[in-house]
């Protein structure tokens, strides 16, 4: 069978969605194609469930925090209740919801495995067999995503890990579970299932979590998960790992051994594009896409990367901006119209390049955008970092008997805006909007003085950083 | 005893203290004056305690609206915790600690009542009647603040009533409290008193809660409260109160009564300049000080007028912010700098008149900033107002189940920036202060387009309102 449409996008998941439905609100017809779930890991395996897994427990830490309040948290966590809203936020990992949107939206949906077959070309191969080549009049647009890499250790492949995938939708609590990586995964997991009855161990190769973040965050966040009972090894090295019966044996170089019922593997992340026929259009398969400020692949104006699967910057709301922006051009230049490329043009993804927000739901959370102070060293930028402890604000004190937590600016000393800032605390993912605003928006430190902020909440913070900057 | 110093500052509030330790900051002498707690309102009687009451009631419906969490929570409140919470936030009404803050910040405090004797002349009169003569060299900067009005309601002089003060630093919860006015002192501490064990009646002029901002944010209020048990009447204007026995009885025009152990009399704010010595250089004792943009009074080059006392923005952050653009105008005229006084110059209080941010710490929250629709309108300002429900957003339902609230954007169309925004819901504050760096910043809608919120959190309501206003 063969069909021709104006855009073929390749994986139905946030990103997909979105540049689907933005090329067809901007007029063209598109065609979604995706094998699995409608609606991609962040509805079904990872941003949604990891948040309901650890939302009774964030609650729950900060009633007992504040007096009067505790009093009344005489009970335990509903773990079976935990998991059953977990299930309910992914729709018991039914896609029907999304289906129904993705028909409103007047986006057609193919399902099965898409791949490319030359210019313009993708044949969708459906789980009967049946095929559908279909021809892109304007673009296809792949957003096939990012999968867990598996690391180079001995036996690993064969121990049934578990992955994001599994660690978010297990139905029971593992006795003791193993996670591989500190990263915002593995710090997150960990943080759930240590809350929801695991003894949990966490194995870091580097010397702390959350290594690509002020180093403050790491450090708060593996004080707090050892609190809560967690083995947190660092520099920690795993050379093998075998069954043993029903225990997974991970072993280091010195020969330490680490036994549980699960081991999840949260070492980092992997193109989608194996499989994706990139070697019928010269591309290599496995490697992310290279691509432009308007997510146009090199050399191939037909063809854009969007999403994880470009490697710019893995996080569902950085594709779906990169959705937005890229999907803009498509329609753009279908109608022959000029696009700008300028930084913070309509059709470029500028923030990929200087702020990215990331929230990572630990205990502290750890909210961050823009460059952190080594990444202004690095990138040779002239500033001055501005470090104050949100415990010392009224809103922090009155939000919980003794929060601590600290707010670590990078300010650019020429251009005199924010470059970057990192909250370390209970609740501070909403703080973050604001900084995120600030630095796109390159608000001078000078107006940012006249922003006040309302007394008494945490995020009167900037005024302490502000003024401490001024000195 | 006569002194002479460079700045006298009538009014140990925030707003004084700030002042004060600016001046001394920049090189000056100053000498703080205060008749009560140093600390004022904010610190004993306002903000603080009333947040304190507040938060273990909000905390707690918090982690009761999230399932799993919520089997847990199977007790109560611990309401003599709460109060006694309540009070250390006060540090029990004991001013140690902040006369500590003033030595060591170089400030010289005198405790008296001092009263303006002509320019640049204060008399303060201690308790004991000794009087000090103080000659300010450069600035009398008077920060009185402002006081709870009694409307004139016949008998309400002699019930012994409540004010602010009595409502947020009682020790006893009364059976039934009467709270007269609607708006956000009204609203806050019959939320408090009512979850505390009161039953709770309001009695609001005007047609509805909260009249200063967007009606959502009132009607949110009034159904809520409603739903806790507190009696809400709209539109019912009291003439007259008498007590009765230990009852305290309100009488409305239609001659329905209302009966209370306590009345809290919350119908707003009057300056304190009664007692000031206004009339010795010319001003009208009662009345709000009259001030340019520098918070310099009229005429009187010597005298400022800050925070409260000059009715522009009765606010203890917005009290703090005009004495630090006042305290840098002093310190720069005394040394004959030039003080621009151009919109947000460092010197000038500009978000007074653009962007003053405010939380009502009810259930649901209330966070404003900049103009409301209605004030867009009366200023006659090209504008669009865009809602969208936050608990369509997915970090509002991972929050609780069952969120319900609204933002509420109100974008210049000409200038295509953000004038103002309000949202309602629940734990809105901290979403405040990126509202009030795009107002304030003036960040272009087509900036604030690539400023992309972290999914998945509340804030993600920026991308549906900026969504909605594209169409």
């Amino acid at each position: 069978m063969d069909q021709t449409c104006d855009v073929v996008v390749l994986g139905a998941g946030s990103t997909g969605e979105n540049v689907a439905d933005i090329v067809v609100r901007g007029g063209l017809s598109a065609v979604l194609v995706e094998p699995e779930l409608v609606g991609g890991e962040c509805s079904y395996w990872a941003c949604m469930p990891s948040k309901a897994l650890l939302r009774g427990t964030e609650v729950l830490a900060e009633a007992r925090s504040v007096d009067g309040a505790a009093q009344a948290v005489t009970g335990e966590q509903d773990v079976a209740a935990t998991l059953a809203r977990r299930s309910s936020f992914t729709s018991h990992w039914d896609d029907s919801g999304q289906v129904e949107w993705v028909a409103g939206a007047g986006i057609d949906l193919l399902r099965g495995t898409g791949r490319l077959d030359g210019e313009r070309t993708v044949v969708v191969t459906a789980e009967d067999g049946t095929r559908t080549r279909l021809t892109a009049r304007h673009a296809v647009a792949v957003c096939t995503g990012s999968q867990s890499a598996t690391p180079p250790i001995d036996g690993l492949g064969d121990v049934d890990s578990w992955g994001p995938r599994e660690a978010t939708s297990a139905t029971a609590v593992p006795a003791r579970l193993l996670v591989l990586g500190g990263g915002y995964v593995g710090c997150e997991l960990a943080t759930a299932w240590q809350a929801l009855g695991s003894q949990v161990t966490v194995l870091q190769r580097g010397d702390r979590l959350l290594p690509r973040l002020e180093p403050q965050a790491g450090n708060a966040v593996a004080e707090s998960l050892r609190k809560a009972g967690v083995d947190v090894r660092l520099g920690t090295e795993v050379t093998a790992a075998r069954r043993d019966g029903t225990e997974v044996v991970l072993t280091t170089g010195d020969g330490e051994e680490f036994r549980g019922e699960e081991v999840l593997v949260a070492t980092g992340r992997a193109a989608r594009t194996s499989d994706i026929g990139a070697e019928t259009v010269g591309l290599e398969p496995g490697e992310y896409l290279s691509v432009d400020a308007t997510l146009q692949a090199e050399g191939r104006p037909w063809l854009y990367g969007v999403g994880d699967v470009n490697g710019r910057s893995q996080l569902t709301h950085m594709g779906k901006y990169q959705a937005r922006q890229a999907g803009a051009a498509i329609v753009a230049r279908a109608r022959g119209e000029r696009v700008g490329t300028g930084s913070w043009s309509p059709f470029v993804a500028t923030a990929d390049d200087v702020a990215v927000p990331s929230v990572v739901f630990t205990d502290p959370q750890v909210a961050s955008v823009g460059r952190t102070a080594a990444e202004a060293e690095e990138a040779g930028l002239p500033h001055r970092v501005v470090e104050y402890p949100l415990g010392s604000v009224a809103g922090a004190s009155l939000f919980a008997d003794g929060y601590e937590g600290t707010a670590i600016a990078v300010v650019d000393t020429e251009r005199e805006v924010l470059l970057g800032m990192t909250f370390v605390g209970p609740a501070v993912a909403e703080l973050l909007h604001a900084a995120t605003i600030a630095v796109v928006g390159e608000v001078p430190i000078a107006r940012l003085w006249h922003a006040v902020p309302a007394y008494p909440t945490i995020s009167e913070i900037w005024l302490r950083l502000l003024e401490t900057y001024r000195g």
